[in-house]
């Protein structure tokens, strides 16, 4: 029988996913699975985006150029220039998701075993991708304590070698929540611009920030030019996960001719999701307002309940939506399984994610989980409720 | 200023796009491009599929299964039966067009410098797939001779290192149109199960099959069970190529696991595109019995149309709707890009695939084209015509 590659044995199993089965299990035993486990917001997508696929008028599904058509890429600019981001549609490719931005921006930039710096807990399939390209993740661990920031800029230094290529972030944070300043992202360009490398920036959740604080991009940060990449996506922005649409973003035109060849051979993005996609850039303003306050809300319910609990610790977000909490557990993989597997609360349960796979540093985090509010107010208290319920059972 | 990777810089370019500003450019003076470049067909969507995305009822365009959902998968596993290919739905992923079929089945049994042989001339986006892989092509000549059957089986031998991991074939192929035969297939399986190399089959053009032959899948072949992988797509089936999905379809169970990890890392497949392609797979029989009658016209206008040009050499395809041409000029590129800037039948001029992008040893096929037949009868007897007077002046 012929073998597996190393690569292949090598990929990690998702974290977010790998309990499913027994959240499957759970269900078909009769309980009501809340699952706080999935970035998958139950927010509605704009209508705009949902009829403009209604409405089509096309006889053949064609191909659409490989970075996206001129129209719908001036479109995105124009996005960003009301965002006080000033890149034109030339500096924009269209991408299958954000997933496939990210996989483009490392094989234009890193050869095998090229190394990437990324702040831990970071989202988790950056290691999957990792191991897709052959490059190496070498983590910096930021800490629960400090609410996730910016670990100090001398941690990075201490990991560059000639091999490194890239820092990673994801800004606001997945897993995090966690919303970097302006000058953490000053420290960052001026690392990445000393020793000559790039700075991704994984920006899918620009819009979800809270508290009155603004979101900087680092294609806001002059001088950064060929240094910066943004990943962007349409995913949670008008919750259209299953579009499967989103960008690559630089001012680099090396960076950008090459991620394209990348493009061109897969084809093209999606065409009706591209359809969707740039209808949705006409969403008003207040659906993005009433999202925000939405999310502001169950922030709010999830951090104040969680804080509530005897023995649980969690850090505050700023942004996306998505926090970790420390348990008063030795193993939160075995705790998120026996939730499915042995607990119920009247009949209901909750699925979360172990956050040991969002660190790539072994046995770091292994009391976390991360909890996404992406339910209602009233699943979300429900959930507060069995999780504090089945940490009393689980800790006797 | 940072650096792009070798992997980046060694992305080829794909030789269907790269005259695509040339085209552009002859669109602007005024002429009218024919394009038999692109395997993009002029074929009508089926009705059913263009309709289910009008009707759907989403309000939240969510994440799908990143397998495609268990009824889908389904219905596929039914679709195969019908076409005498016993698989079921746990043998097959979902992927984002067959090109992603394709890098997750080279990353879940290639390492890199690993090797894959291929018949050349072959899909020229093999190339960059490899490439971003980092996996080594590995080309056997097929010539246009004969017709670009299958090389003698000792050609392959001769080339099988312990770096090779499988053989990929196109089946039948794009470019050449060439329809393997059952023995053909049977000589495949028995140097794969002599050397336990896996056997990948791109059979995305299954339907597009002439002249009363029947296609032998891979998936068909008993004892091929653990070897055989198979790319499909609904591309070019149902003229849905801007859909992007495809699927990954094996019975070996380590393979589909393996898979299924790259899968999860970019969390599922386009959901509208999948709603439009299930509802394809309805599609009634009269439709396809419809466009192959078209195709077999084509087919017949454009051979015997090359046929009758000086100097043009053509292989008869059985399947598929490509062929290629060998012409009497020295660089098929120049040629190409010649037609485009400088030439003009009555305002009218057409766009090839230079050739030599479709193998992978330097210096072959500088002569030949391919030549998608996508155009309906007028224009493709037009497009013959134009190469017919460019010919005679070009070669003064």
């Amino acid at each position: 029988m012929p073998k597996i590659s190393k690569k292949g044995i090598n990929m990690p199993q998702s974290p977010i996913r790998k309990l499913v089965p027994f959240a499957e299990q759970a269900e078909k035993q009769g309980k009501t699975v809340y699952y706080l486990n999935i970035g998958q917001p139950d927010i509605k997508t704009p209508q705009i985006a949902l009829d403009a696929v209604k409405v089509h008028s096309l006889d053949i599904l064609a191909y659409s150029r490989s970075e996206g058509s001129e129209n719908y890429r001036t479109k995105i600019a124009d996005y960003y220039r009301k965002n006080d981001i000033h890149v034109t549609h030339n500096n924009i490719i269209v991408t299958t998701g954000g997933s496939e931005a990210l996989l483009f921006a490392f094989g234009s930039i890193m050869d095998e075993e090229d190394e990437v710096i990324i702040p831990e807990p970071f989202y988790a399939n950056y290691n999957g991708f990792s191991t897709a390209s052959s490059v190496k993740v070498v983590p910096v661990i930021s800490k629960i304590e400090d609410n996730f920031a910016l670990p100090p800029i001398e941690e990075f230094e201490k990991l560059i070698t000639p091999k490194t290529k890239a820092i990673l972030i994801c800004n606001p944070g997945n897993p995090t929540g966690y919303l970097y300043s302006r000058e953490e992202i000053k420290k960052l360009a001026a690392i990445v611009k000393k020793h000559d490398l790039f700075l991704i920036a994984d920006e899918v959740y620009r819009e979800f920030v809270y508290d009155g604080i603004t979101h900087y991009s680092i294609l806001q940060e002059s001088g950064l030019e060929e240094h910066a990449i943004v990943i962007d996506s349409v995913s949670k922005r008008y919750s259209m996960c299953g579009a499967r649409i989103g960008y690559l973003v630089s001012k680099n035109e090396e960076v950008i001719k090459t991620a394209l060849k990348f493009a061109q051979a897969r084809l093209s993005p999606p065409t009706l999701a591209q359809i969707a996609s740039e209808a949705a850039l006409e969403t008003p303003q207040s659906y993005f307002d009433d999202v925000i306050d939405e999310y502001v809300k169950r922030r709010n319910i999830l951090i104040s309940g969680l804080e509530n609990i005897e023995g649980v610790k969690v850090a505050k977000p700023n942004g996306a939506f998505y926090c970790i909490a420390e348990l008063p557990v030795k193993n939160s993989d075995d705790f998120a399984r026996w939730l499915l597997e042995s607990f119920d609360y009247e009949n209901n349960t909750i699925m979360v994610a172990p956050a040991a796979g969002f660190y790539s540093t072994p046995g770091v985090g292994l009391n976390q989980i991360r909890i996404a509010y992406v339910l209602n107010e009233k699943s979300l208290k429900l959930a507060i409720k069995i999780l504090d319920e089945a940490l009393k059972v689980y800790r006797d």
